[in-house]
């Protein structure tokens, strides 16, 4: 049965009738002003709950003059309960370890232990109740039902199984939604290849991965002498990168497996972090509000910003008991939308899902300007080379912006007059979809080195310009 | 409340008083003649299951002239029951992909996969169904709990999540024992170190790991600045190598971390593969006889040896459904003993675990005899080096054995005298404790080099004398 409540209750037999494309049809189709009066009455309950069990929350909302008390709508959530950050988190778990004050159950109702990687200082700890575990898995079998995988179905899971939560939180899905779950992993030597061998002989219907492992993994089957689509994919989602919202990178894939690709993945923080999803029959990424309450604000203010705009997402736990996230801020960078949906879900959506992070933003001749946009206009050139660098530099007194790109092998091979219309039509592009004045170079296919991580494409030149200037005041 | 059938009907509340020293006090420490009683009736349903629900098992047992009505006694069972092997497997899910002729609960019941590497040749997948999981968790956390591990206590799981059945049948006991599971994993470059820093914020109670890892993650930990024996670990139970009954490496783990190390562990294929397992008060390994009931026999008749003898185990299932293993043959090699054991379980035991494969051994003059047993012998010698090698040869038409052992470093610098010493001293301990005679070489320490995987130490140079006999007959 369809179920909605704080605490959480969900009955761990129910699966929706087979014809349905809804797991909870109710909550998943109501009017959105509704939906966001229950989320009010939620947001209620779970600013109370937090109040009484956690210190951490207590203190910081005592010092901003907040009480749940005062939560008579939405625009009060967002003016008067302050945004948490990561460092809040930090803290909290350095002051008291290991699970910090707002582990908000018994110590002895933790069910899981799961981590950041702490690649960058102090890792935060992850601990989920028992409950939890179950509400999360609910929530990720719903999703992946309105993915289109259905109870029965195999679904490979080739993402590794240790801090990162995505895995885990992809198994848990699956063994909630019944299908045959193969938590195959990866990241030792070796399993990729191996990876190819067990998908030709389990043919699953959904795969889960980051992007980057899924190309590699197509690539590296073809080597060993399958041919990824043979494998019968139906459904492949991704978390970990943006790439399964980029088109290039989304097709791509598609192509490779002939299957339909599905963006999903909040933070491990927000687990159940399938709370922005995209769906079988909707692009992009959907915000799950029933779940997990997102408001997309300005980085500035953490007010929301009008549907259609940028801004950043902010994550409030609706279902979650042991470590509740209230007003977590991401730090991501996205774009919502409000307009209905091709599945008939009522949720905001984020269309081309979470593009960058807000810390990546640059600012030219007063302007905001994010690198994934000028990405995005680049990707579109049909000459495209596949590589790119933005350089800043300062001419006199001037921000000056130069795009480095470079050439497709077709377009060399073309001749010279193909590579001359490139340097214009680049720049007009850029100033056309973005506004933007830029210097073009266009420069030989496979200039720039390849990665298989996030690339640096910005070069900031006037740091130098900056230096010199200051060595020449003293 | 605890139970007995089959199929298994577990109640997924059941905790023991705290106090209990066992799970299930009335089948862990019943008279051995009453639960063989009990055994026989189990194996009855077992096997007609198999009958009804397995082609592979009703064509098997109609070849060797077997029905399920038969069975009378135990005696019945090891002389009428062929035993199986990994190669039917193979041939069976290779004629009925993937999970072979042998699930024996629909295909949507399946819960999750898994398998062999499949590193020489076809793999098999194993098919576990979600009652069949249940089962497991439970056989896992009562064997769990006879270690000494409670609920509440963490239990940080440090082997690679893939594959490899050690990990996700440690996490499914810890989860059911409602401890902190910890699934840190392994495998993945840097992991080694984050473990230590993990254990040094969580300071579990209990570590899952392979003897190796173990040793390495400790000496990785001191290099990074932390004392093993402060995380303050009480268990440490493992698999996947037979190191942890091996005195020599189970006390140098105890030493390095302070803690309990127990072995465990039979084979994937048997999961719930805690079957064979230490306790907290008993060393060796307990054959748990109402969870799988193992049979240690005759590689050459299948039958069982009195205890006291070395054979080969044996397994047979009494609390799975979806792909039973009825006599699955696992080459492997102990002894079984049959005397009171200090936890008070009346369970048989291997007091030397699992020591090695059948097909180690070698014989010579008419004798069979397990490098095993030629390790066991040298490792007791004051001055021996850490190494060995067993060169077999043949002088004219007698079999010879030669044995070169290392000296150790103290030995070497004590002159020659204690160098002289070695050698008739070597001879003397292989020839009274085997009965073996032979010739042994002493060498320098370090003449031989160490792996970390599993050491050739066996050279059987006969083979030399038959090619080179066989060319001189043509």
């Amino acid at each position: 049965m369809e179920q909605w409540s704080f605490p959480p209750k969900f009955d761990p037999n129910y699966l929706p009738p087979s014809g349905s494309r809804y797991w909870f049809p109710k909550r998943e189709t109501m009017p959105a002003a509704e939906r966001e009066k229950a989320i009010l009455e939620r947001l209620k309950l779970v600013t109370r709950y937090a109040w009484d069990h956690s210190p951490m929350y207590r203190r910081k909302w005592e010092e901003a003059g907040f009480h749940p008390d005062q939560l008579k709508s939405l625009e009060d959530f967002e003016s008067r309960v302050p945004v948490l950050t990561k460092k809040d988190l930090r803290e909290s778990q350095a002051k008291t370890p290991p699970f910090g004050e707002y582990l908000c159950v018994p110590d002895s109702e933790v069910y899981h232990i799961h981590g950041t990687s702490g690649t960058t200082g102090r890792p935060t700890a992850f601990a989920i109740g028992r409950e939890d575990w179950d509400s999360i898995a609910n929530a990720h079998a719903r999703i992946m039902w309105g993915m289109g995988l259905r109870p029965g179905d195999t679904v490979f899971i080739s993402a590794i199984f240790s801090l990162y939560m995505g895995s885990w939180g992809a198994l848990s899905g699956a063994e909630r939604l019944r299908t045959k779950a193969f938590p195959f992993g990866a990241g030792a030597s070796g399993m990729t290849a191996r990876a190819a061998m067990w998908l030709d002989l389990t043919r699953p219907q959904g795969l889960y991965a980051t992007p980057s492992f899924a190309l590699r993994l197509g690539e590296v089957a073809r080597t060993e002498g399958y041919d990824p689509r043979q494998f019968g994919l139906k459904v492949m989602f991704f978390s970990g990168e943006p790439g399964a919202s980029v088109p290039a990178v989304r097709d791509r894939i598609a192509d490779m497996y002939g299957a339909r690709v599905i963006d999903c993945g909040s933070m491990a923080e927000v687990t159940p972090f399938m709370n922005i999803s995209g769906s079988a029959e909707t692009d992009g990424m959907l915000l799950w509000q029933d779940i997990v309450y997102t408001e997309v604000c300005d980085p500035a203010t953490f007010r929301r910003v009008p549907y259609g705009q940028r801004g950043t997402p902010v994550y409030t736990h609706l279902e979650r008991t042991s470590q509740p996230m209230i007003r977590l801020m991401s730090g991501d960078l996205t774009l919502w939308e409000n307009g209905p949906n091709p599945c008939g879900r009522t949720y905001p959506r984020l269309p081309q899902g979470v593009f960058g992070r807000i810390d990546d933003m640059f600012t030219i001749r007063g302007e905001n300007v994010y690198p994934s946009e000028v990405e995005a206009v680049i990707a579109k050139l049909a000459d495209y080379g596949g590589e790119h660098r933005i350089v800043i530099s300062r001419d006199g007194t001037m921000d000056e912006l130069l795009v480095r790109v470079e050439a497709s092998a077709e377009c060399v091979a073309r001749g010279d007059e193909a590579q001359a219309t490139l340097r214009p039509s680049t720049g007009k592009a850029l100033q056309t979809l973005l506004g933007l004045r830029a210097k073009v170079e266009i420069v030989p296919p496979n200039t720039f080195p390849r990665t298989d991580f996030k690339a640096r494409r910005v070069i900031d030149d006037r740091e130098v310009f900056r230096e010199m200037n200051a060595r020449l005041q003293d």
